[in-house]
């Protein structure tokens, strides 16, 4: 605590992880890659969880848990997949150490306990589920299987960043299996509209809704539709993915149904994720040189009391109020949490607080008491006023309500500024480098244009959108005909 | 389904395996010793989880998540932890796979990725958790640090069993550190009172709560409290552990913090777990042979209503009524399911639901419907009543008090019925071969006498009770000196 950030216009990378640290949300570990996640960054994950829980169990969908490790000879079943993953795999060769008779109080790797078939520590678990899926799939009636796991998995990232890309992640899975190539179609669409609304409605971070290009698919999948947030730096992020992988899995892995028609068909697969990655997004859509902003639906604390006292009886007068404060809050559906450290001044807990994005912050004194008033303070907007005691519990409620979405509307209009349409490959290049943000821009539709212009601007195709219009154009790099724009950004 | 189990008097442990898997909650996977936990069965744990999560968070405690890798270095720092669990790691020695060139299409590992120092996936958190811990601690003011994890551990244990022992397990680890021994000793044993007020009062399994003997303990605990339950077939199972680790891992990792005298100290420490295993705790202390027996707290579906219905129409009279009774279930929090598939007979319902254990089931026909009745049964007692439709809710909401308790009370019995004293050898070998049990017992207090008489009658001392009395007696092998009883018994 205590030492100030660096302004994000200074350096919005250093902004960024000194923020995760000094608000407790996270830390590097002492594995290469791999996170801590502090109590407050995990108490907002925690409400994401819940809240996506819930959206997928409205769904229909259930949980069910898979295992961590994946012998090779079923990771490398579907190749395209396999292919995608192998680069970045942490593999189990042994399963036992021993004492190392060179270094006494020293342990080694026990040359006897190879293991016969290399394990995978999961990047993704298509290929276990699959296969346990044959197992589960015999006819149509066990279809739709509509499941998904919330765990952990590895993959062995070069370079990582807090929550953005580590070696470790926490995230979901969804992995559903159907009898027709329409009804996942619908499903993988589904999914992403569900992503999008939680992203919109619960972490008020606009997102536009799209299709990948094939170069950046999911190794593995026919579709990708994807959500794509823009950070206020002008970098897209990818929040959420949701794949449609045709039969692939099903082919790898022989899974068949009987149909009504006593026909044996290969069953139609999706697979859908998002991750802690969320929490990069979140940080990196509102938050300011203060420190976090937290949307009041993701906060731990959506209010802080701070009481201001000099003597031990003001603060016994005051936390007599405060009580009463916390009962009516509470009774709203509030959280809240009355800061009575003797430890800290109210200053340095104000500080702290903002660091680490609490919505409202509630200051009482002696004065306060006297007057029957207290002075609420917003983190969205630094503002401050002095309001009544009475009815104080309504007012907090009605402003959380606008803090949600007055962050919601700034982020969109923000993000609505950022999508320029350019026309030429010089504009391209010039809105990029100056402005950033999403560039909307036809494109020939090939593989190797695509790569030709991220090698030359390190922008790449975040999505086809799904409500892109049907227009005439000519590619900004070939001048090739194209019938729609695609949005290019450089990307997380 | 539709398959009978095996009788429980027939082979007890056939019995289990069956109901594991045709119940649907578990299946063994590819992955040797590890298991699938099928959607009906991770619907059970969750509740579990759900309500030890509320125990620990109104305890003070916060959830946090560390890395699943841990540096053998780090993991070889606290030596008896290190010895304890060296045998049993699975250990990541390379990050990537690459194209096998004498098998095309096939992965293997890729020799230029070995790692320099191996990873070792956590049997248990200790290391990487006090590592990290000695950056959050250095003044009185950081403690107590009160931290538990929801997670995933891989132990590679050779004889496996659904949920019993798997070699990757879930399971919630708890991690604090206190200033004084005292408080640390009141943690330890305040989670020991959570298990087993959550066994109790929440599984309906009766526990007895004690400490474990020195060779029982975990692995660099100077003190292992534990709650231990008794199984249907007179076996016991440990059902969960609070260790105090003393300052073991502090000085292993250097955690010192300032006292408020301005001294420099080692921090004191405590684990706590439970995990998956208490889904076999659950199983084999209320089921039978018809199948799965849930306590009303623990059932995804706490009633389950099927209809017993010859034409559409009569389904459609049936629902509009069953729609009603929902709606009034749900009004007083009881979770319920309509089963109106038309692909299978009320009978094999029946069977199903019965071999899942839902609590209670109702079903109404053509003739409940000119009555205003409904046929209600009783998954505990197998009994069944006809009842008016009026008022189900509230018969309903106190039927599944009243089987909650009923299951305890049962268990209960069973459990008191099955500790027996014994004052000789020959007596505890007798009542061990044919009543089972816990044998109460005198014991000289030695880690000789312990491993002779488990290497005699494979029974062990699972716990010396936090009740013991203490009284004059003599070692029932040795003759020796001892001053209370102590438990003992064959043991999952």
């Amino acid at each position: 605590m205590g030492k100030n950030l660096t302004s994000r216009s200074d350096d919005y990378s250093k902004w960024y992880n000194e923020l995760v640290v000094q608000a407790d949300l996270a830390e590097n570990s002492a594995v290469r890659g791999c996170m801590v996640i502090k109590p407050y960054g995990y108490a907002i994950w925690e409400k994401m969880q819940a809240e996506l829980d819930r959206m997928f169990k409205e769904t229909g969908h259930q949980n069910a848990y898979f295992p961590l490790l994946v012998p090779k000879s079923l990771f490398e079943a579907e190749e395209k997949n396999a292919e995608g993953f192998a680069k970045e795999c942490a593999v189990v060769t042994h399963y036992r150490l021993q004492n190392d008779p060179d270094n006494p109080g020293k342990l080694r790797v026990d040359p006897n306990a190879k293991l016969e078939e290399e394990l995978v520590v999961r990047p993704t678990s298509e290929a276990i589920i699959w296969n346990t899926y044959k197992g589960w799939i015999q006819s149509y009636r066990d279809l739709p299987l509509l499941i998904n796991q919330w765990a952990n998995v590895v993959r062995w990232e070069m370079r990582t960043r807090l929550f953005l890309r580590t070696a470790e992640f926490l995230w979901q899975e969804g992995h559903t299996a159907h009898a027709t190539k329409k009804e996942a179609l619908v499903e993988a669409e589904q999914m992403n509209d569900i992503y999008a609304d939680f992203a919109e409605n619960f972490m008020a971070i606009p997102v536009i809704k799209g299709l990948k290009t094939e170069s950046e698919r999911f190794a593995g999948a026919e579709e990708t539709y994807c959500i794509e947030a823009l950070m206020q730096d002008g970098k897209a992020l990818q929040a959420g993915t949701s794949h449609f992988l045709g039969q692939n899995f099903a082919k790898a892995f022989d899974v068949k149904f009987t149909t009504k028609e006593g026909k044996q068909e290969y069953v139609w697969a999706t697979s859908w994720g998002v991750s802690t990655r969320l929490m990069g997004a979140l940080i990196m859509t509102h938050s300011d040189d203060q420190g976090l902003v937290l949307p009041p639906n993701l906060a731990p604390n959506q209010v802080v009391i701070v009481p201001i006292f000099m003597t031990q009886e003001q603060l016994e007068a005051i936390s007599e109020v405060v009580n009463d404060i916390i009962k009516e809050l509470r009774a709203v559906g509030v959280s809240v949490k009355f800061d009575s450290r003797d430890t800290l001044r109210p200053g340095a807990k104000f500080a702290q607080h903002e660091l680490q994005g609490v919505p409202l912050r509630i200051a009482i004194g002696a004065r306060d008491l006297e007057n029957g008033t207290v002075e609420l303070a917003r983190r969205d907007t630094l503002s401050k006023e002095t309001t009544s005691i009475n009815g104080i519990a309504d007012k907090v409620k009605n402003l959380l309500e606008e803090i949600q979405k007055s962050l919601h509307n700034k982020a969109t209009n923000y993000r609505n500024t950022h999508i320029t349409e350019v026309n030429s490959f010089d504009e391209f290049k010039e809105v990029l480098n100056t402005k950033g943000g999403f560039l909307s821009a036809h494109w020939d539709g090939t593989p190797e244009t695509e790569d030709k212009i991220k090698e030359l601007t390190k922008a790449s195709i975040r999505c086809i959108p799904m409500n892109a219009k049907v227009e005439e154009g000519r590619c900004v790099l070939t001048g090739e005909n194209s019938n729609k724009r695609v949005l290019f950004a450089k990307a997380y």
